[in-house]
């Protein structure tokens, strides 16, 4: 089905360009016909993959977060509990350019959102999966004895799923005072707090 | 001076006006048009206020933030230490019809100061002001002996600032999940946690 592998491919080539032009020029700058430039396509030709904008900040932010994940579980191979959990923590963060690039589509991406059933769905379900993530770490750091926080997991989970979402737009709208280092303090603090 | 008196008035009056407009209908709906019609003014006499959008959702975060510390002076009334603390993050998290609203200004804000020094600069003015506040609950509550956590201050006040910015994300976009009981429960966990 040569097709269809072609259909698919094109279509991850465009999700790739797009949230690399979000990330670095902006939302607003990032019309169909500069992403149908970036790559070379027609515009007629990009509008067959994706109908408009939102469609487009949609795939853009399932790129990203795919991505995260992707980074983490290829960083995880054997680690287990606290160690995982700072792994999974370090690939959300926006302490590297890779990660501040992310978090320069998930501002966009949460904007977009408010006024968009379609993409709060996505966002509610990659909070799930990174909630799960997170429980499933902090029972394994429990089951190690390497934490004996009296909070439950769920609220420390709810606590650090906060924390890393306030981080994508104090990193980025407020460096001076949440640099990476800092960024990197903060959270392994808590992290700390928790044993 | 009436004439001086009129023009803050009237800034004060497009400024209420406009946050409302964003937060309820959105920052897209929230044209220069829709601005003046809602108060009855002519196009023309809006610009004289303010020429650009940006200039309006300046103004309307200003008034949003200013809105918040007024809310938290109010309440503080004598109250110090965690209860001062508690008191300052109830009208920051969207746990209320009022600060919902606020937060439906707070997300298209940070897009927008992605690529707007000058509302980065208020963004990182606000933060400042808050981190200051909230460094001075924790030290009146480690002189009322309410807290013993080894963190530092400095630490515990990122660690609450980037869960408070983190709430406002969380809180409209996963709903379901990030009720206001459970952003009540989380922040109030947290700051059991540091006595």
């Amino acid at each position: 089905m040569p097709k269809r592998v072609d259909h698919e491919d094109r279509r991850a080539r465009i999700a790739d360009a797009t949230w690399r032009l979000i990330a670095e020029r902006g939302i607003e700058a990032t019309t169909m016909r500069a992403i149908a430039e970036s790559i070379g396509m027609a515009n007629g030709a990009l509008k067959h993959y994706f109908p408009d904008k939102n469609s487009i900040v949609r795939t853009a932010f399932s790129y990203v977060f795919d991505a995260t994940n992707e980074r983490v579980r290829e960083r995880l191979r054997g680690e287990t509990g606290m160690d995982a959990l700072w792994i999974f923590c370090e690939e959300i963060m926006p302490v590297a350019d890779l990660t501040d690039l992310e978090a320069r589509v998930v501002l966009p991406f949460w904007q977009r959102a408010l006024a968009d059933a379609d993409l709060r769905r996505l966002y509610t379900d990659s909070m799930a999966l990174w909630r799960g993530q997170i429980i499933g770490f902090l029972a394994e750091a429990r089951d190690e004895g390497a934490i004996g926080t009296a909070m439950s997991d769920e609220l420390v989970a709810e606590q650090l799923l906060a924390m890393l979402n306030g981080l994508q737009a104090l990193a980025l709208l407020d460096e001076a005072s949440a640099t990476r280092e800092v960024q990197q303090r903060t959270v392994a603090a808590y992290l700390e707090s928790l044993r």
